[in-house]
């Protein structure tokens, strides 16, 4: 389609949803997606660009001049979009865009906006928003939120101030609408209400936004003056990169790639976690070679290498993913460590007795050494109980060390508790057949 | 703190949020929590109820009589959640309950609810909403929103349908406030707009509004009229709930338990993906029984099968992954079947190359017997192939037939690779050793 026609593209543009219309760009080179771009009017071409992948925006921004940037896309977006898109841009670049955009009181939103660290709630929060004085009345305040209420999209609250612009309270529109003109703005304050500060983490904006249903929360200083709010969209996306990140890591996948990726991208994502995954394997090649007597005189013993391996290696993401999912969830947890670790112990002792009773009774019936179905059994009990233990204990202990619990779960758990496996199963034959 | 002391507890529950509330329950037993509860009142009672995870709630509604379910709580309910608490009661405690309502209206909202499939997005919305007719004026349509909006905790956006009820568009708060009282609603609204219809699923539900960055959405029946509406906090809770699960997939886990949860539920959940790796185990020593002569012969053939069903594994996992979490975004596909194949076949030859070729230099290195190192390095490469395309089309072939891909991630797909690559392995080592 992407030829030369401009008009019949441009009328198609006109009818697709900006996410659309990035996930097309993303499939075209850099040439073919700035052509289309061009097409793109004002607001379309802005919301668009807010649509497309942080990677793929950068690259494409580097081939538009700074005035386009500004004139074209930045002028018509919302402070906090806005900043995402110059936070990328080079050094050099962001100045010269922030100096071409026409409106100075947005350029000053955006430069405030740049100065918060970008995973805090200050570099999540937009600075437009609603605010009324507690001192106006209900008529006044209608007049100033006609006049606010031009450059924002949809209204969820009105935000009341003091004269030192301290956040005292919310006002829905509901009770604007629903109350005599000549009412006080004071006397219909909701002021019970939640906010977050502006060092708050995605993470805790999030829960917070979640647990009390909250469509926009307000974003105060360290002394309580109202700088912003965030809006539950932003807050849907923190959400979901979140859940992506642990399945990622659970997955062993380092970095956010889809199967639309190019080939390269998808290969890079997944070599790192394979790497350890190998160097596990060459691992356990050494632990079998230095049983190589064991191996050689035990009939049989190397055919439930496999099992063994495979059983520590599941008990133990079982183990680490359901610890790193109770984290993730926030859920308020009254279970001490000791607590958690005696619980565990049980859920390990209970699974390792199942499995070691169905593998002692396949082996009772199928096997002819009553020496090997003891020893197989008694090494998956403990490989399990202790793969349940292991796989609690790294994720609790990364947590508390400040360390994302999701790298201990995937192939990290996997390939430890392989080794660990293996060492066991073959002390305990070796016990049991007498060669150490 | 639950001997007696009313007072005392009573005090400190005002204090708490109603989920705070719901988690302090969950610990409790339920003679305990069903004192607590009655110490609660009205609205705060019903906040707290809709917040008790579905199990434990079951467990505790069927100690109450209906009448005091009727009354302390669905009465302060939204119709959503109310249905909800109903439709989990037993058949005749449900008419019952239903009967005990004062307000007939509301008793026919939750009656008109449960008709609806709970996984669809008539199960999903609630009916309380705003309307207003196409054909009042701005003043008439305020006058009537003010006895509407009575029961409506927040108003997000006005309704405007005609004379029989039909979806006409929206309108915002905004532009109520801003327009002059005797203009006509049909010339105010918002005409394209996004809907669902009542069989919606919920993913469907979640995707539209988080596509189009909605807070509410509404729901329409199969010609067209206005049935309800779905607020973000439910579509929250569906986004969350759907990656909870994509992850217990791939974690092995059936079912949805927190590190909180009793040892039983936990165990529960682990026990039968457990069960298959068992299984698959079984298999395996199997397929190494199966392959006795070269195991005792070939030297050392042994020490790769941990790391060759390693490998295999997670290549495989990660595969798997990667095509769930891209269905699972809803991200559009614009790659064939055909395209995403030679895709992975193209990463898959990559990964091989690069590990095939370590493991090669480290047993050319380390090992004395050139035909190991040239059969462990070629199956390795042939594994990893394998296991990458294998990872890929199980889940979309599962996605074709409309199953949930997410089966087959996780401990399924290790499995079956696990077993698939040790069948290869043990097959190319007899051929470099002539033992065929």
């Amino acid at each position: 389609i992407e030829q030369q026609n401009s008009e019949v593209v441009k009328a198609k543009l006109e009818d697709l949803h900006p996410m659309d219309i990035a996930e097309i760009m993303d499939e075209l080179n850099t040439e073919e997606a700035k052509f289309l771009y061009l097409l793109l009017e004002g607001e379309k071409a802005s919301d668009v660009l807010i649509e497309i992948p942080e990677n793929e925006r950068r690259r494409f921004l580097k081939v538009l001049p700074p005035e386009l940037i500004a004139k074209q896309f930045i002028e018509y977006m919302d402070s906090d979009d806005a900043a995402d898109v110059v936070r990328d841009l080079e050094e050099d670049m962001k100045e010269a865009v922030l100096q071409k955009i026409a409106d100075k009181e947005q350029a000053g939103d955006i430069a405030d906006l740049l100065e918060y660290d970008e995973e805090s709630a200050g570099g999540l929060m937009a600075k437009e928003l609603i605010k009324v004085n507690e001192n106006w009345t209900v008529q006044t305040s209608l007049k100033e939120i006609s006049k606010q209420a031009e450059d924002i999209d949809e209204i969820y609250y009105v935000y009341v101030v003091d004269d030192d612009d301290f956040l005292k309270g919310i006002l829905s529109l509901k009770k604007l609408i629903l109350n005599p003109t000549h009412s006080k703005i004071k006397n219909l304050i909701e002021d019970d209400i939640h906010y977050v500060k502006t060092d708050a983490s995605h993470e805790d904006v999030a829960m917070a936004m979640e647990r009390f249903d909250l469509v926009a929360i307000p974003v105060v200083d360290h002394i309580g003056r109202l700088k912003g709010r965030i809006t539950i969209d932003d807050v849907v996306d923190v959400i979901r990169e979140e859940a992506e990140r642990d399945y990622q890591m659970v997955s062993g996948i380092t970095g956010d790639v889809e199967s639309g990726d190019r080939v390269w991208n998808l290969t890079r994502a997944r070599l790192p976690w394979l790497l350890i995954g190998l160097l596990g394997g060459i691992l356990g090649a050494r632990v079998l070679g230095a049983n190589e007597e064991a191996l050689s005189k035990i009939q049989g013993i190397a055919f439930f290498i496999p099992l063994i391996a495979a059983m520590a290696g599941n008990v133990g993401v079982q183990s680490s993913s359901i610890v790193v999912q109770t984290i993730a969830s926030g859920a308020r947890d009254f279970d001490s460590f000791g607590k958690k670790l005696l619980k565990e112990l049980a859920v390990g002792l209970i699974t390792a007795l199942v499995f070691s009773t169905l593998i002692f009774t396949y082996n009772f019936a199928f096997s002819n050494s009553m020496e090997l179905t003891w020893a197989v059994s008694i090494s998956l009990f403990i490989v399990i109980v202790f793969a349940s233990l292991f796989g609690t204990t790294i994720p609790l202990i990364l947590n508390k060390l400040k360390i994302d619990p999701a790298l201990a779960t995937g192939p990290f758990i996997t390939t430890m508790n392989d080794i660990l496996g293996l060492m066991m199963y073959m002390l305990i034959a070796k016990l049991f057949f007498n060669i150490i």
